[in-house]
C-alpha cells in the first residue's frame, strides 16, 4: 500500500445519535402506503439529501484501461469509509451534482478521483442502491482509459480531490480482478463495496461456473 | 405478470420526517473521526437497528436452478419496494436472525421467499451495501436448486411469507439474465436492485466485452 494507507489508521473517537433535524446529508422518513391487497402500511427510509434534478443520487465507474502491451485492466478506489470503519476497495463513484447529466458526472469524477480522462462506453438504468433502506439510485457507467506514453509507463496523473478526500488508486488485471478482491476482503481493516463485488462475482462466475 | 403485480398497485399515502427516535428499524448516527492525515472529521450515517450477532445484516442468494432438460435458470423476485416507491427486481434475500449464521439464514430464506430448498455452494465475504451511506453490510451466498418431479414441471412450491410480505418469483434462464433485467428496468414502475444488476452486468461483460 502506498502512503494513503500508511500514514496513520483513521480513528473513530464515538458515534452518536443523529437527531434528524440536525443531519446534513442524511434524513429518516416515514412512507405510509396502501399494499396490492388494500392494506395500509407503514416502512421506514433513509434518504439522501442530495438527489441531483436528473432523479439519479450516483454514478460508478466501471472502468477499462487498455495499455499498448499489458493485459486490460481496472483502476480501483481505496480509502476509509466512516459508516463502515475501514477501507473500502470499490470503483471510482461520486455523487452527481445539480445540473449534471449522470455522464457528465462519470467523466467529471474520473477525472477527480483517478486523474484519467474516461471514454463512455455505455450507462445503465438507474439502479437501487439498497431497496429495502434508502431511495438512493445509481447508474453504472462503463468507461475505457486507453493508455499512451507517459501513463503507459505507469506514472499515473494528478487527482483533483476535494478537501478531506484521501483516495488510493490501484491497478489491477481484469482477469485477476476476483481473486485481487478476495484477498483484500481476508483482511480486518478493509472491505469490498458491495456493487463492485457482484460485478467481480458475475465475472468469475461466467469464467468459472460451468454454468454459462 | 401473475396476480402480485395486478391486484392493485400499492399507492404511496405521505412521506414525512422521521424523528430517530421514533424509528424502530433504522437510526441516524454522527461518527467523529480523526481522518489518516490527523484531521478531525464527521460522518453521517444511516444505520439498521437489526445487525444479527454474526455481525453481518443481510444475505443475498445468488440461486442457480438445474432442470433435467431446460437450460440453467435463476429464480428472481419481484416486489414492491416502498422506499424507492416502484417494485423491484431482485435475487431473494432477507435479514440475519439474531443467533443464526449467514448461512442458516441463506437456506431459511430461499425456503420462506421461493419454496425451494437450496444446497449451498458459497458464501462470500460480508460486503458493504453502500458504504459511503450506511454501515450495512450482506453476503452473496450462491446456492444451487436441482428440480425433479412436480417442480421440474414448473409448478412452483408454496411460500412461507411473512404478514405483508407480496413476492412474486420469475425464472429465468441465466443466458437470458442481462437483456430480462434490461427489459424491467425501461419500465416506468419497475426497477432493478443495484446487486443484481452488477452481477448479471459482469457476467455480460464477460461473455460479450472482448477484454476478458
Amino acid at each position: 500500500m502506498s502512503k494513503t494507507t500508511q500514514d496513520h489508521l483513521p480513528q473513530v473517537l464515538s458515534v452518536s445519535d443523529l437527531p434528524t433535524s440536525e443531519a446534513k446529508w442524511v434524513a429518516l422518513k416515514k412512507v405510509e402506503f396502501i399494499d396490492q391487497k388494500g392494506t395500509p402500511r407503514t416502512w421506514e427510509i433513509a434518504v439522501r439529501k442530495t438527489t441531483s434534478k436528473s432523479g439519479v443520487d450516483a454514478v460508478s465507474m466501471g472502468n477499462i484501461f487498455v495499455h499498448p502491451t499489458k493485459p486490460p485492466a481496472t483502476l480501483l478506489v481505496i480509502q476509509y469509509r466512516p459508516p463502515v470503519g475501514k477501507y473500502t476497495v470499490e470503483w471510482p463513484a461520486g455523487l452527481i451534482d445539480g445540473d449534471e447529466t449522470p455522464e457528465e458526472a462519470a467523466i467529471r469524477e474520473m477525472k477527480e478521483e483517478t486523474g484519467y480522462e474516461g471514454r463512455l462506453l455505455s450507462s445503465s438504468p438507474a439502479v437501487a442502491a439498497d431497496p429495502g433502506l434508502t431511495n438512493a439510485t445509481l447508474k453504472l457507467v462503463m468507461m475505457e482509459v486507453k493508455l499512451s506514453g507517459a501513463e503507459a509507463d505507469e506514472i499515473m496523473p494528478d487527482q483533483k480531490l476535494d478537501d478531506g478526500e484521501l483516495i488510493e488508486r490501484v491497478m489491477v488485471p481484469l482477469s485477476e480482478l476476483y481473486q485481487r478482491l478476495m484477498g483484500w476482503a481476508a483482511r480486518d481493516d478493509f472491505m469490498i463495496a458491495g456493487k463492485l463485488f457482484y460485478f467481480a462475482a458475475g465475472v468469475h462466475f461466467a469464467k468459472t461456473s460451468g454454468y454459462i
